[in-house]
């Protein structure tokens, strides 16, 4: 009846007997409640979420969709255990890329232990967080049926310069691609990039949306919180983008989450990048297409 | 020939025998190069800005005009001493209410020394910086002629909570204040908050402005770089912005300035707020109409 995900790309997972996450048959992610504060931090945040009439319904659709908690065997054998109840978040999916991005330059919170900020701060000097306002938590690419998923340890990448980065973001949306290079090696076609990434229902546009509310909300500041980006070759599947990881939400004491919301507008330079910059996959027609469309927005339509 | 400025609401200052800046009848500002590597990085900063061909002129005005270094008498009375040559902003306002607000939550550059890291570490946390994403470093305004000017201590402000600030911001632009109260006593009129944060050019226009290039550029990351904003109850002095103290930017490594923007995108919302909460100065005549503008735009014309 519940199962370990198929598609998990970072986080604490029930593997080797390890207390994790699982899911069902009807769509349903059960995250184990962490023992410490973090597991009762999380369940005030969703509760918050729920009753916050504030909140736009279409900001709500970037959360996972929050069912209460539930008492389940744990994955690794110890017993009933609490667990959160939340959306799967890929079950829709048939061969999902996915990309975990943690938001942020910092990922602690004033009000933590000094021990806390002490390694948090220590590992945001370490990656790519402090340099880029975020860092790569963890992805799978959807090669082929044959090949299966390029899926690179996350040490690989949550310390990647500006342009690792970028080129993972192009691999990311690529047909030319295998499961076994890097992201540095190979001049990527970004294939799927105008699907993808843009479109008025694109990655885009989600992220562009998202970053609307976080120019405005006071309600919350995420720290250590994720964008994660799916998106599937099936015709049918959108692409969408969605936030996990709320054990570190706090009170925004009446300012803007000016952390996050720095972090993200990054993320969209970078993918507005692809979609715009003329050197980026310079082959691609569609993205020519999408740049030629944008230039005459910007300057007007060439006199002939 | 050379004066002490009447007007510096923070940096080093020329009192006391100290070495600081000075300025001419002609409108200009002189300020002394650190000894450290401080002077160099900034005369640096200003001389590429000066031939960087891809920043737009509207966003150069905002940053004060660089006539290169010149060797005059040190203020201290040390002899010569090499100085920027910078435009003295506020050398056309006559009695110019100016604000110094230290833009990001980290003050500090990945490539600095751990000593110096450690050192704006700590200050980051202790004031304002690390919850709003900015810190007031100075300011003074213009009461009245016979009054003079409320100039209070930093060290009063600039670990301020989100509430003290926003009473500072409102207080910056009211007629109903005294030189010797402080920010936290009043229902400030916010009497001048129409034609000063308001409008198409006034100081939340120049601001956005800003934020659009902050969203975009990838030449610079500011650190300890402040936005000054300064006006006068004079008919013809317009209310402006200008990036002041650049001797900590560094290269961006190909990523924006999250940091910095981040914290632009904060002090926005605070000035956003004054302008368009209906709770902030209720009475304010003005104020209503901009608010009822803004609904309309919003709504749609209500039906009669």
């Amino acid at each position: 009846m519940f199962k370990i995900p198929d598609h998990q790309v970072a986080g604490h997972q029930a593997s080797n007997g390890m207390m994790g996450p699982v899911v069902d048959d009807s769509g349903l992610f059960f995250k184990p409640l962490q023992k410490d504060e973090r597991g009762s931090k999380e369940v005030a945040f969703y509760e918050s979420l729920a009753s916050n009439i504030d909140v736009p319904d279409k900001i709500r659709a970037y959360f996972p969709t929050f069912h209460g908690t539930q008492l389940i065997p744990a994955s690794d054998g110890s017993g009933l255990h609490p667990h959160l109840v939340l959306q799967d978040l890929v079950s829709s999916y048939k061969n999902p890329s996915i990309m975990d991005i943690k938001i942020g330059s910092r990922t602690w919170y004033p009000q933590a232990s000094e021990e806390y900020i002490q390694r948090c701060f220590k590992k945001d000097r370490e990656t790519s967080s402090l340099a880029l306002g975020f860092r790569l938590s963890g992805l799978q690419v959807h090669v082929s049926k044959e090949a299966g998923y390029w899926k690179p340890d996350r040490k690989c990448f949550q310390n990647s310069s500006a342009e690792i980065v970028k080129n993972v973001l192009k691999k990311f949306v690529s047909s030319n691609i295998s499961a076994d290079s890097d992201a540095g090696d190979l001049d990527f076609d970004c294939a799927f990039a105008p699907s993808v990434y843009g479109g008025s229902n694109g990655i885009l546009a989600q992220l562009l949306e998202l970053k609307s509310w976080f120019e405005d909300q006071k309600f919350y500041h995420f720290y250590s919180c994720s964008v994660l980006m799916v998106w599937d070759k099936e015709p049918n599947a959108a692409a969408a983008i969605k936030l996990v990881d709320f054990a570190h939400v706090v009170d925004s004491k009446g300012a803007i989450d000016h952390n996050f919301l720095g972090g993200l507008c990054s993320l969209i330079k970078f993918i507005s990048e692809i979609l715009t910059d003329p050197h980026a996959c310079p082959n691609n027609l569609a993205l020519i297409a999408i740049r030629t469309a944008m230039a005459i927005a910007l300057i007007g339509e060439p006199e002939y």
